[in-house]
């Protein structure tokens, strides 16, 4: 495995976290060279523009033949697809990163096409992310202090995860080991129920009140449903790639919903005060902590 | 009714709220007097301090009997306390309002209260607010663009509405009329719902991944549960006051969100992708919106 400093990164999507990755290792000089790869010319072009690489093709075979690291950065199930293909057009002993919001499916994906081929895979996720999407979007504070989540391959053998380690310090990011099984269930809790949440509220204020709650709408709505505006195509392959997960997380929160609704309804004052007390100790103890 | 220019205002409760609506009577000289009034001593030296009234007393009874208008910013379970003791101080033919986060109750209450004391009452509710509590949170732009919801009692009389809407004209918000049931099911919906939420959020990530969770913490999980760490006597106020409507946005809700995790956990993808589009037009309308 080379050296970062000498390596040839390919980034297959340049969205907003992939153009972002691109910008902080041009911009850093952490590599030799970036080659970004998209299927749109438009967005080769932006790409180039905001220095996300330093050259842009929409050849992803010869990209990743060229390469030293590629990082799929397009949305999960293109990942699903993409894995079989790409880890076959790279270079034996190079790394294959991606950067998708689910985890388990990747990882088991990267199993069946990368070892035999001695493609070395590992897994990330990045915490972070603003809302709008493609190339104008990216920003290269977009890590800073975030969780980045790193699952290596069982094959990906110590050597190959100081460089994946490296590229993630290089971006600013705070890197998080846990495996597939425990981030999938974790971001099903805080990240994916939190946009069916949003979206669910959304619906149920037009559903319910379409006059009066957009008249209203105040601090609490517009924060409780900021998320429900994100890009349906890249939702709907996190929904579909952690069912499981997903559907635990809201049964187990729908339960503890209609509790609190009984305790509302019934007006059990004492079991109502304990429960605000110990969501609002939670909550500022984790304004508090560090990200 | 004389003129707001003309008149002594008194405002009982010196919190986030009764203290920005000081502020900005003192500094807009809108009105003769703004007497503040607080059973804690450090709060009156606070409000003093901040210039949230002219002048500040313990004395309740005194206040009111000399006041033109009364303005009742304490919890709403403290304003249902205080509208028969408050009524009965003021003098006949003067204006009552208050500014909590139901209007059902509270507008029974002043129905029983004030109409044969010939005191005219007009509920408000303004749609804005911070974290913080006391009057160090307040904020004389805290008014400023949000709706303002005003419920006046049936025999309030157009000209006190005139009073209590040209109040609300000097703080900077957007008038909204309304009547308590349509207020109580719109903000059960739109801010007691997503307080509901929030805390059960925060729970539920306690309880079922309490190393993981707060580990990756990111936006949504931050943004979705920013409002758990509210003050909790006053959402206890607001829960046990607005408890059918709340009941039943949450039955509502939670029959949405069950739904939802079907579709997830059965992969329709039409379905979701529906759904995903539609809450995403929704939100998206509700930014460029004015507020």
């Amino acid at each position: 495995v080379k050296p970062l400093r000498e390596s040839i990164i390919a980034i297959v999507g340049l969205g907003q976290i992939g153009a972002s990755i691109g910008r902080v290792l041009v911009a850093r000089r952490a590599c030799r060279r970036v080659i970004g790869v998209s299927r749109k010319a438009s967005t080769l072009r932006d790409a180039l523009q905001l220095r996300a690489a330093h050259e842009a093709t929409r050849d992803l075979a010869r990209a990743c033949a060229r390469a030293d690291v590629v990082i799929l950065a397009t949305p999960v199930r293109t990942i699903l697809r993409q894995i079989p293909s790409v880890s076959g057009f790279m270079k034996p002993g190079s790394l294959l990163m991606d950067v998708g919001s689910t985890k388990g499916e990747i990882l088991r994906c990267a199993d069946e096409h990368c070892g035999w081929r001695r493609i070395r895979f590992v897994g990330g996720h990045p915490m972070s992310g603003h809302s709008g999407s493609g190339p104008s979007s990216s920003d290269p504070a977009l890590f800073d202090g975030h969780p980045f989540v790193l699952i290596p391959a069982p094959r990906a053998g110590s050597r190959t995860i100081r460089i994946a380690a490296e590229l993630v310090h290089v971006l600013g990011a705070r890197i998080v080991r846990m495996d597939a099984d425990v981030h999938d269930g974790t971001v099903a809790l805080i990240s994916h129920l939190p946009h069916v949440i949003a979206i669910g509220l959304m619906l149920e204020a037009a559903a319910e009140r379409p006059g009066s709650s957009f008249r209203l709408a105040a601090g609490s709505f517009r924060d409780a449903t900021r998320v429900a505006a994100s890009d349906t195509d890249m939702l709907l392959d996190i929904f579909l790639t952690n069912r499981r997960a997903i559907g635990k997380s809201i049964l187990s929160f729908g339960k503890r919903l209609l509790k609190t609704g009984l305790d509302i309804l019934t007006g059990d004052e004492k079991e109502l005060r304990r429960t605000l007390a110990l969501a609002g100790r939670l909550r500022r103890e984790l304004s508090t902590s560090s990200r």
